[in-house]
C-alpha cells in the first residue's frame, strides 16, 4: 500500500510539474497576442458535436471531451490532438495588403482553368508559382513533372492511389507506409472499401511477393525523421508525401526527385482553410488518372483558393528573394523558423524539466536554403513516456486533461508502448485565436494544467466564437 | 445505288440545315458581346488532352477529337457534350462592386470554420445565406435540416452513398435512377470499386428484394422533366439532386422536403469554378456520416470558395428582395430566367425548321416564385433525331462535327435509340470567351457548322487562351 502511493504521489509529482511546464510554454508563447490556448469548456454531450475532426484522426482521443467534463461547466482539457497551422498569421499580418486577393463576382466562373493542359482544372498563374517557390527554396524538382492540384493533400493522395493501382486486378493492391506512421493513411485507404486498394500496415514487415505502393512521409509524421523507402525489395511504387520538406521544419538538403510527391499550402504557410496541395508527377498516364479522380470527386479544384494560393506563394517566394532591402518584408521562412526553434527549445525544456517525458533527437545537417548546419523542428512532438508505471501514455495525459494521439493510432507497434503524438507546435493552442475579442484580458487565473480565461459571464469560449464569426 | 444516294442527300441537306440554324442561334446568342463560340481548332492528339473532361463524361465523344481535325490545321468543331455556365457573366459584370469579395491574407487560414456545428467546416455566413435563398426563392425547407458543405454536389453524391450505405453489410447496396439518368452517376458510383455501393441501372426496372438508394433527379438532366421515386416499392433510401430546381429553369411549384437533398452553387448563380454545394439533411447521423467522408476525403471544403458563395448568394436574395428599386439591380432570377427563355425560343424554332430533330414539350405549371404559370427551360436539350436512317445520333452529328451526349449514356434503353443530349443553353458556346481579347474583330466568316473566328496568324484559339490567362 505503501508503495501504491509513493508511487501516486510521484507520478502525480511528475505530471503536474510536466502540465506546468506545457501551460508556462504555452503561455509566454501566447504571451505576444494575448490570446488564449485551445480549451474546450465543459459542455454537454450535443454541444460537443464539434469534435468530429479528432474523432476521425483518432477513434478514442476525444472520447472524454463527448462527456461533460465536470459537473461545475468550468472544467476544461487541452486539445493537442490536432495542429491548426494559425501561427502563421502574424506573418501574414506583416505582410498585409500584398497578400490580399480581390475577387470580382463575374470573374473564374468557369469550371476550366487551362484547356492546353492535362490538369485542366489547375490555375496557370498558381502552377507558375508552384513551379517559382521550389526553385527558391530548392526542395523539389519541377523539370519534366506535370502538376495535379488537389482539394488539400488528402484527395491527392486518393488520386494517387487510384492512379497507381491496377484497375483490372482481381485483388486490392497492398498499401504500406513504415510504422510510425500518419495515423489516418489505414483510414483514408479503407474508408470506402475499395476494390483497388487496401491497407496492409507497416513497411517494415510487408513481405509479400505482390505489387505494393509506398508511402514515404519525409519529414515522417508523427516522428519527425528523414525517411526512406522501408521495404526490404525492389518493385514497389513509391508516393513520396513531402508535406514538411520546408526550411522552417527540416534542412533541404537536396532538390526531391521522385516519381510522385505530394505537397500542401496548409504546412508551408499556414493556410489550412484553403484546402489546397499539389502533386508533382512524373508519368503522364499517373497524372491523367489522378486528374480523372479529381473530375469524377469533385470536377475540379476551388478556383478562388488556387488564386490565392498562387498569391502567398508568390509573396513567400518575393519575401525569399527580396529579404534585407529597407522597403521589403521579412523572409517567410526566416520567419516560421525562428518561430519553430523558439518553440522547440521551450518544449526541450520543460521536457528536461519534467524528467518524466522523452522527444527525439534529430542529427543535424546541412540546409541549402539557409546555407547552415541545421537540426530538424518538427510540427508536431513524438512523445515518450518513461515512466514505469505509465503503460498508455494517451490515456495517462487524457487523465490529466491534456488530449494527444496515442501510439497505437501510428502503427500497431507503437500499441504497447509509451508514445503519444501532440501538435501544440504548430499551433493548437492558437486554435481560437482569431475568434477571440480582440480586447479580452489577459489571462489571469491558472490551473495547473490550463490556463482559464476569465470570459463574460454566461458565456462559453465556444459561443463566444461563433458569435464573433457571425458578426464578422 | 439511286436509293442510297437519294438517302445520303437528304440526310446531308438536314444536317446542313440544322447545322446552319444552330450556328445562326449561337451567333445570335453570342451578338451582344461579340464572343466567339466553343470552337476546337485542328491541332495535334497532345494539345487536345484538355479534353479529358468530356472524355469522362462521355467516353466515346470526345474520340474525334483525339485526332487532327483536318489536314489543313484549319478545321473546327462545336463542342456541345458539357456545359459552362459562364453565360451568367454578363449578369455579375452589372451587378460590380457588390459581389466582390475581398480576403487579406492572415484571413481563413484555420481548418475550422465553425467547431459548434455537426460539420465543423461549414462557414456560418454561408451556412446563413443557403438558408436566407432557399427562402426567398421557397424551394426548399431548411427548418429541421443539417446543412453539410461539398467540394461541389459531386463530392456531396459519394458523402450521401458513403453516409446511407450500411457499413458492415457482406455486399454493397445497389445505387438506382430513373433512364434517361444523369451520366455520370454509373461513374461516380463504381470509380473507386467501393464494397460499400455498386450501381444498379434504371430505377424503373429494380426489382430486387434487397435494400437500395435511389437517386431522384429533379429537374432531371438530362430530359428536364420534374421526377418523383420510380422504383415500385417502398423501403428505398432516397437522395434528391435538385441542382436546376431554380425559378430560370423550371417553375418552384413547391420547397422541397426530403431527407436528403443536394444543390450546387453552379447550377444557380454560374459560379462553377467555386466547386461549391450543399446538402439538406433531416438525419443527424447520416448528416456526421456525410461530414466523416468530406473530412477523410478532403479535411473540409476551401473556405475561400465559401465566402465567395455566401457573397453572391446574398446579391441574388437583395436582388429578389429589393427588385424594382431605382437603385438596384435586376432580380437575378429574372434576368436568368429571360437568358433562357430566349435560347430555348431559338432553340424550338432551329429544330422546328431543320424538321429532322424533335424536343421534349414540357407542359406548364405555377410557379409561386415568379407568381405565374410557366415552362420548364432546362440547362441542356434532350435531342431525338426522328430521321428513318440515323441510328446513333452522337455518331451522326460528330460527323457533322457536332459533339454530344449520345443517349446511351444515360441508360442502356436509349443505347438503340436516336437520342442524344448538348448543352449549349448553359453556355458551353461561351466557354473560351473570358480567354479571347476584348478587341478581337467580330465574326466575319462562316461554314455551315461554325463560326470561324480570324486569329492573329500562327495562333491558335487554345494557344490565345493561355496567353490572356497568364498574362492576368
Amino acid at each position: 500500500m505503501g508503495r501504491v502511493i509513493k508511487v501516486i504521489s510521484l507520478k502525480h509529482f511528475f505530471v503536474l510539474s510536466m502540465a506546468l511546464n506545457v501551460s508556462l510554454i504555452l503561455r509566454a508563447i501566447n504571451q505576444d497576442n494575448r490570446a488564449p490556448m485551445a480549451v474546450q469548456k465543459g459542455i454537454n454531450a450535443a454541444q460537443m458535436t464539434f469534435l468530429s475532426f479528432p474523432l476521425l484522426s483518432s477513434p478514442t482521443a476525444a472520447t472524454p471531451a463527448t462527456q461533460p467534463l465536470g459537473q461545475n461547466g468550468r472544467e476544461r482539457v487541452i486539445n493537442l490532438d490536432h495542429g491548426d497551422p494559425t501561427m502563421y498569421e502574424k506573418y501574414w499580418k506583416q505582410v498585409g495588403d500584398k497578400a490580399t486577393i480581390v475577387i470580382p463576382g463575374w470573374q473564374s466562373m468557369s469550371y476550366f482553368s487551362d484547356v492546353k493542359n492535362l490538369c485542366w482544372f489547375l490555375e496557370p498563374e498558381f502552377a507558375k508559382q508552384i513551379v517559382r517557390v521550389h526553385k527558391v527554396v530548392g526542395n523539389a524538382l519541377t523539370e519534366g513533372r506535370h502538376i495535379v492540384v488537389g482539394t488539400g493533400s488528402s484527395q491527392l493522395f486518393s488520386a494517387a492511389l487510384y492512379a497507381l493501382a491496377p484497375q483490372d486486378a482481381s485483388n486490392p493492391i497492398s498499401v504500406v507506409s513504415a510504422a510510425p506512421y500518419y495515423s489516418c493513411y489505414p483510414l483514408m485507404t479503407d474508408s470506402i472499401k475499395s476494390g483497388l486498394h487496401k491497407w496492409a500496415g507497416d513497411a517494415k514487415v510487408f513481405n509479400k511477393d505482390e505489387p505494393y505502393i509506398e508511402l514515404v512521409t519525409s519529414p515522417n509524421n508523427p516522428d519527425g525523421f528523414v525517411r526512406h523507402s522501408m521495404v526490404n525489395r525492389t518493385g514497389g511504387i513509391l508516393v513520396h508525401d513531402l508535406a514538411y520538406y520546408w526550411p522552417q521544419y527540416t534542412p533541404i538538403s537536396s532538390p526531391a526527385d521522385n516519381d510522385l510527391t505530394l505537397f500542401t499550402v496548409s504546412k508551408i504557410t499556414g493556410h489550412a482553410g484553403m484546402r489546397i496541395g499539389w502533386a508533382l508527377v512524373k508519368d503522364v498516364e499517373v497524372a491523367k488518372r489522378m486528374t480523372k479522380f479529381i473530375e469524377l470527386n469533385t470536377i475540379g479544384v476551388s478556383k478562388d483558393s488556387q488564386i490565392r494560393a498562387a498569391k502567398v506563394l508568390e509573396v513567400v517566394s518575393d519575401s525569399c528573394e527580396q529579404a534585407g532591402g529597407s522597403e521589403h518584408v521579412e523572409s517567410f521562412f526566416h520567419f516560421s523558423h525562428a518561430l519553430m526553434t523558439e518553440r522547440w527549445r521551450m518544449l526541450r525544456e520543460a521536457v528536461k524539466r519534467g524528467g518524466i517525458f522523452s522527444l527525439p533527437e534529430f542529427s543535424s545537417a546541412h540546409c541549402n536554403f539557409f546555407d547552415n548546419n541545421l537540426g530538424s523542428q518538427p510540427a508536431f512532438a513524438w512523445l515518450k513516456c518513461d515512466g514505469d508505471d505509465v503503460d498508455d501514455c494517451e490515456s495517462f495525459l487524457r487523465r490529466h486533461k491534456i488530449l494527444t494521439r496515442g501510439g497505437k493510432h501510428f502503427g500497431p507497434r507503437f500499441r504497447a508502448f509509451r508514445w503519444a503524438q501532440f501538435q501544440p507546435v504548430i499551433g493548437a493552442q492558437l486554435m481560437y485565436k482569431p475568434a477571440m475579442p480582440l480586447d479580452m484580458s489577459p489571462p489571469k487565473l491558472y490551473s495547473p494544467t490550463v490556463i482559464l480565461m476569465p470570459l463574460p459571464s454566461g458565456t462559453t469560449c465556444l459561443q463566444e466564437s461563433r458569435d464573433v464569426k457571425s458578426g464578422s
